[in-house]
């Protein structure tokens, strides 16, 4: 049993300000809160049912967290999704900060220039990890990582890509890499030589890539369409980009 | 103004229930509506605020459809959706009865195994409609087609890419044709040299495909991981292995 306090304060942090004063984000379900578990990520609390402590026992007495034993409704009452029936984490912020516009070689760099959906923006970072993709840049005007369906829409991935917040003009500026921004009209992406290392920027859901960003861009990219619809959504989008990058 | 009878009988129509004895579903929001009234689908009842009858008026018209200029807040009264400010329309079902397993000559099929999440369905059909794919055969387990949410995600690709339902092994068991089926472990699809035609199947979100049909699959195929998350989003996958598909 935990308090009407701890209970409220767990549940403020599905609220972007109270998650920037406390710097805590929450982790919610089996998969997420065991890669968390996992991972260098700091958790302050877990809320966990006997079914989940008993096991993962040995990951949570092993990083001598603190843990209380509730019940599912219990979880549920506090909770951000539909529904949790095995585990909660408050865990500790990483900073966002990016301090190089350097992209190593070999490697691919993510920049996101005005993702607004949670759910897209977690998706993302899933496809991110599967494609060994180790940095997301996120426009400042991109939903917060934090943001517990983001979080939930990773299945984990947020432990192994690093999101940074970055004025995206300015990062791109400074890079030397070929900057690839995907669009409707450019170079077809099955016929395109992708270069050894890179940037791919990927635009706004509704409005696409911003004009001062569409600048920056050394090449625009696009995936061939075989039929009628418009456009693709941005997160299955930018797992075509990536996998026609990743197997040249 | 329409009746409390009208409306009752329009929210009716977000239940499976009441679609298969009616044989009409729900579409709703300005491109899906618009889409509805440029394809061959029978709209019943079109339910249209002022600027949306304005701007699509000639195509109303011209199809002679009875149109009922309404309030949004009266439209949102009888939504499936968040919001809906633009137009809902009842339209007549089609027949989604496959009658030939055949598979023309470079056609790609896509065949469901237990699709459940009508986001997910949606979205399938939408990236069907961008590469090209005429025929999607979801298994009986697959949801419902004409659900409002199933529709909604399509973005209006409905009305171009043909659901069947049917029973898939008998399905699969007719065809002549290759059988790709997406498994964790499979051909690489980067190095794969995909057949001029075939049926991709593509399985359950938690469950991947069944047994049954894992028996009549011919080929599995895989898209290679560079990084360490275990799967990817089934909508997600399909459009990669239709990409590497149709790239070839």
């Amino acid at each position: 049993m935990f308090t009407k306090g701890q209970a409220s304060a767990i549940k403020s942090l599905q609220d972007k300000k109270y998650r920037q004063k406390t710097g805590l984000f929450l982790v919610e379900g089996e998969k997420s809160v065991a890669e968390t578990l996992n991972s260098d990520f700091e958790i302050m609390t877990l809320l966990a049912t006997k079914p989940f402590y008993t096991k993962y026992q040995r990951l949570i007495n092993g990083k001598k967290i603190v843990c209380e034993i509730v019940e599912v409704p219990e979880i549920e009452k506090v909770s951000a999704m539909d529904s949790n029936d095995s585990a909660l984490a408050i865990v500790k912020q990483k900073n966002t900060e990016i301090l190089t516009s350097a992209v190593g070689e070999n490697e691919i760099v993510l920049a996101l220039d005005n993702i607004r959906d949670p759910g897209n923006f977690g998706t993302i970072i899933r496809i991110a990890d599967w494609y060994g993709i180790k940095k997301v840049i996120a426009s400042i005007g991109t939903v917060d990582l934090y943001n517990p369906k983001v979080i939930s829409a990773t299945k984990g991935s947020f432990t192994r890509v690093n999101v940074y917040y970055a004025d995206l003009t300015k990062y791109l500026t400074e890079t030397k890499s070929p900057i690839l921004g995907a669009f409707m009209q450019g170079e077809n992406a099955h016929k395109f030589t992708f270069p050894k290392n890179g940037i791919l920027v990927m635009g706004n859901e509704s409005n696409g890539i911003t004009p001062e960003v569409e600048k920056l861009v050394t090449q625009k990219i696009t995936i061939p369409s075989f039929g009628s619809t418009e456009s693709l959504n941005v997160a299955i989008a930018t797992a075509v980009l990536l996998d026609n990058w990743k197997r040249n």
